[in-house]
């Protein structure tokens, strides 16, 4: 099994692709688990999300780009034509008899950045070094993508292996599986544009207990954290100002400066009073305005992002960085127009599911230690479809999968232990099949 | 005359080239003034300006874009490979006998900004629109270049028909010119980057008397303005501010934020302390940073200008924004690195022209009305040519040719009333020639 | 007749007050008057001013301090009890026979800064320093009140010598003034608090031309400045900042602070647009907030100044001014109450007065040079009464009269040559009586 | 008992003085022990504290005043002399034979704020208000001082009447302590400038555990928090700024704005990045600049505070406050000059003594409610003698006494509940009995 998963990630790990453009990702990914696993249900990009609730889509030219390059490769054209517009990402079910629903979610986009080619990174070695030159899966999805699959064909076999007859201790821990197990294949969760769109996609509606996956993180190979919190609530905002321009040697009064605008919005953003009730975070990640040297900038923008421990701290920031900016511009007697871009809420991982793949993770082979918790300290938009879950009464857990990364998250030698996508499978498949008894 | 003058300012206009890329406008003159002039010397780009003191030049690549452009038109091939890199410009010399050397400077370069393609726009309607999208003669530099031309034409023919048997009263005020004339078609004025590499060359430096001409200026066809004055000296200076990235969720502490270091700086800009001795000018015109709401930002840019009525105010606001922008730097624990850009200082119209220029305005045919002096609240950098002539002891003044234009300058209607063609041709003309013989 | 003024002069610098605080200083010169002048009428105190419109009054317990000390002298209860409230000032008026009614405006308050002790500084040296701690003739009224009793007396006398009998070319040119002599001793001029009160009381009504003096400004002994221009149009405003406090430590997010909103509009308004129009100025002049290191602070004050080369720069700078406090206050979430403080128009001296000045001052003893204009490059709400006499249709003039000053204006060690005292009362009476000839 | 304890808190409640000017309290203090408690020690002032580390002394004016206003009410002159300058506070020592050295502290000051006279503030009502107008017991120290010669007369009488032939288990559990008691009455909380110097004194060396206590906290009557935990480390900071001034119309560019300054500093200190490892501070409490509306102001001030939820963190703050300070000053060509104020570092108290305290606190009659833990969500000097002792390896906990109280911390209608002053004798008494017996 695991070479086949292997060869899988490399594939991705070759043709990485940035949120909402996950376009030969998803058509690989329905291949293989066509050719591998017997589903009773796959949702493919417009089936499988709510369109409508997708957030941070790139644009039509971007996505047609992405779109055509992935067509070039020879992916299934029916596949590919129900993912048009950026509708990516897959809901793969399996139904094995009756028992509580369990749902898996793994992400798959990869990072508009470059990957280093220095030999000493092994995909640069071993020849799977991005070949979408600015894009690079350095975060692991792609490893998330094998573990997806894994865990279906594992749990597919074990339902299919399940022997009547045999009392369950007779069976492996991790072999009898009842109920229904549904992987969601999410994309775009670099820009926290994804969850959402599964979120309220139906899919979730009816799934009793949550289990989402992460590699890495800082942990080594062989380390499991049984259950993730402190996912800061997050969301991104862009405003732009409108002003005048004027000639700035001529009459510079008759301008309405929005870059002037902008600074005093950003100066004042960062000002943003701490709460205290736990951890806030601002941040004007990309700035721009103005035209030229001599004209008085009639237009800037700022695209920001507003953090909180929680969803209600996110909001009081939210508030008040549209307070604020709305003020600045006004200052400077501009306009400004506001963008939400993507967003993610806090969530907290549920004891009881903590305290399952705590225990199976004890139990797994390669797996030498086992943390119960952690703190992310950053943001996940797994905590859609934590939350949507927990809010119909179900529970959720975020599962760490320790695993070597010679090079941190996000940079140019990033890479995973392969070693670890095996950890994922067992520690999850084995999680999913104890969940699914404890439920009953 | 007139006509084949309109011929060529049309053929300019529907071939602007902006600053530095006046490859086939160059060529075209030279043509032209082959042709028509029996010049005595003609200086074509890299002999035409002292290359190492072109300001604001753009790179390599946008160079060889226009350059190849130009070269397809089938201009001569001897003429373009002196302009490589960017050596544009001419300076075409007419002497005729002894006398004082008296200097006149049109610039030629267009704006990259659309042109109108409204059919009660002129140039569209007449079939002479830019040919080049993006880019405009939207300043009325081709009737400059025009009127560059027909003075060289004039004062040849002058020349020519002078005869020493008719006593001076004889002879028209316009036609017995004595001494050597020099027309500087001078490159990259929008970006005030031209001039000084102009005034920097060998050609300046025997100049007695410099006449600069600019047409429009918000005066109509028929009015002369004798002495503009009120240049600011004018100086572009660009930032880049480097900091230090980092996760603006997990740890905002690790950054060194380079859009807080700008910020900082533009607040602070805008407040440099009003002088005294006269108006002063900032504008942040250009800002940008970061690249993604997710991290803190790194990298942040400023281009900015600064102005002064005189060049001392100029260099009080130059060294005042270079201290603040390096004190906003360090205090977000960002470096800063300066460039200079383009500049030019300030400079006034010299009384002893300016009464020339107008007396001979009030005798020139189609001249209804001669302002003495006027304030353009700009700036222009023949004043770098008007400069190094009155340090050398010459005089210098700015002539305005008034011209209907329908749209503002630098706006996408902007066109000249033709007319103001023969305006400007007969008051140069007549005014050189009248110095020519006031200096002897 | 100079040691008189001598006298006065120095008790006057022995007791200066400050604005609205002239209670001694209007008790002295009424008293002087009556003794030495023969005038039809003298108006104190709230006959002398429109009281409602006094600007920048200090407080009750601050005027009544003063009120005290100055009873404590002795002097007169009836003069005192007119200027209760702070109502201090007066207008002289003498009528003599048929004629234009000129005005004379002298100012007559002093500083709140201590004086020099330093046996080098002549009142300190001959015994005259001020007895008012921390209250100092820094900038010459002192001389101008003696002036305006100089002027008083000189035209007063020539009136009486006039022998109808002589001709008028048998008489001095300043010894036969025939109109009415309106002198108005102004209190308030250092917080530009006072002009605004004479210029709307009704004595202004009827001059027909108005002269105002100031001694100094860096003109040497023996220097008359005939039209003194260039004064910048001002207001001051008070903005006072509300939010709410907290506690800095436990809930910052509780506060909104009042002290961010002050800073907030500081960075920003020194950066309002400079204006093409001419010169501009804004200055946060007095700034502070907040009640304790650990609280948020609740409360800010801002007490601000704007200027304009004419009354509608001064006004774009308040409009702009305003707007940007008002904002910087929402951004923070405060209120905002403004006060509008002291103010004053521009103006310009008439070229007919000018010249009246400029050839009488050439005529006079003492006077070595005539300077026709100079600017002032500050304010003085003498411009009050000169526009209230323009928009009536006279003229108004504002001369320098030059004085060796060895420490700057406003500065410690400013003193006055007593000579220049003489000169004030010669070309001003002689002007006056001048004057009366030419509008007759 | 408490009724003595009753009379001696409302006649502090009486004389509030604020921190340093502890002079009636302290010899108040020092005279009621003395009349009841058979003590071995009693240091007074200068012998109490190292008065070299006191931090935000007053200046040698305020303390005069305060002195002279205990003098007059006639406390011992002795007493009074050991306090001169300031130097206030006191430690009292019982020694009751073998055992650890238990310490107790308590802190005494007032705070410059005016009382209500409200009818329904019952120290109004009752003819205990604050006759020092300005002054208050608002925080309830006069409560603490009451506990703590509670404490030694609860320790001193429990020892007395230790009958060694009684078993222990015949005594009640308060009844037996063995060791030394030494209780820490400190001055100068509410700045938390008294803390450091009894820290670093030699009475707290030989203290193997020590108790604080606080009265409230929005606690009600009847409630003990075992442990406080969550002090912020804190420390004060002032900046003055110096530049230059200068004519505000005149010559604005000849300033050197120290407002302009302060408000960039402004800005920026609350942008200071918020940091991944805590909760961390910053206010710019006090602020203030200028002298006049039309002088660019020379000079300006901030009185900061930055804290952090450790000390590391609250150092992070005050590097960052200093170093924006620092460049916002170099960036208008200010100096600026640091007076570091009172601080205080972060403490937690030992679960070893929370353990005890809880467990005593159950059975104290009165207590119906014990919390183990609460956060204090602010700062206290306290800390320094809680960390004084654990770095020497003892223990230290930090006691909350519930009370009833109808106005906030710090507000005019502050009060406590009474009954609360034997709660804390009983909690704290027994307490340090148990620890005497544990740690022996």
């Amino acid at each position: 099994m695991s070479s086949d998963l292997i060869s899988l990630r490399r594939d991705l790990h070759r043709r990485p692709e940035p949120a909402w453009r996950e376009f030969y990702t998803t058509a690989r990914i329905a291949a293989e688990l066509e050719s591998r696993v017997d589903l009773d249900e796959l949702y493919v990009g417009s089936d499988a999300i709510a369109s409508e609730h997708r957030l941070a889509v790139p644009d039509d030219l971007e996505l047609a780009e992405w779109y055509e390059q992935a067509r070039a490769t020879g992916v299934d054209e029916t596949t590919l034509e129900s993912l048009e517009g950026g509708q990516t990402g897959l809901v793969a079910v399996l139904e094995r008899g009756e028992g509580p629903t369990v749902g898996l979610r793994v992400d798959i986009d990869g990072l508009p950045r470059p990957e280093s080619d220095d030999p000493a990174h092994v995909p640069a070695a071993e020849g799977f070094r991005s070949e979408h030159e600015g894009a690079m899966h350095a975060c692991g999805h792609d490893a998330h993508a094998a573990i997806g699959v894994g865990v279906l064909e594992a749990i597919a076999e074990s339902g299919e292996g399940l022997d009547e007859s045999r009392s369950s201790s007779e069976q492996g821990s991790d072999v009898d599986f009842s109920g229904t197990l549904k992987v969601f294949f999410q994309p775009a969760e670099e820009v926290v544009g994804g969850g959402k769109s599964m979120a309220k996609s139906e899919h979730i509606r009816d799934v009793d207990a949550l289990l989402a996956v992460h590699v890495g993180l800082d942990h080594p190979t062989g380390e499991i954290v049984a259950g993730i919190d402190g996912f800061l609530a997050v969301r991104h905002l862009e405003a732009e100002f409108t002003g005048e321009s004027a000639h700035a040697g001529g009459h510079p009064e008759q301008g309405r400066n929005a870059v002037q605008a902008m600074a005093a919005a950003v100066q004042n953003l960062y000002g943003i009073p701490r709460h205290n009730d736990g951890r806030t975070r601002v941040n004007a990640g990309v700035v721009e305005g103005g035209s030229a040297a001599n004209v008085i900038p009639e237009e800037a923008r700022i695209l920001a992002e507003v953090r909180g421990e929680t969803t209600e701290l996110m909001e009081y920031m939210d508030r008040k960085a549209r307070h604020t900016i709305r003020n600045a511009a006004a200052m400077h007697e501009c306009e400004v127009a506001f963008t939400t871009g993507a967003e993610a809420p806090s969530a907290t991982s549920d004891q009881e599911l903590v305290d399952i793949v705590a225990d199976v993770a004890g139990r797994t082979a390669g797996v030498e230690n086992v943390l119960e918790r952690d703190e992310l300290g950053g943001s996940e938009d797994a905590t859609f479809l934590m939350r949507a879950v927990q809010e119909n009464g179900g529970t959720a857990c975020y599962v760490g999968v320790g695993t070597d990364h010679p090079g941190g998250h996000h940079t140019a030698t990033f890479d995973v232990d392969e070693a670890s996508i095996d950890h994922g499978v067992d520690v999850l498949s084995g999680a999913i099949e104890r969940i699914s008894r404890t439920q009953t």
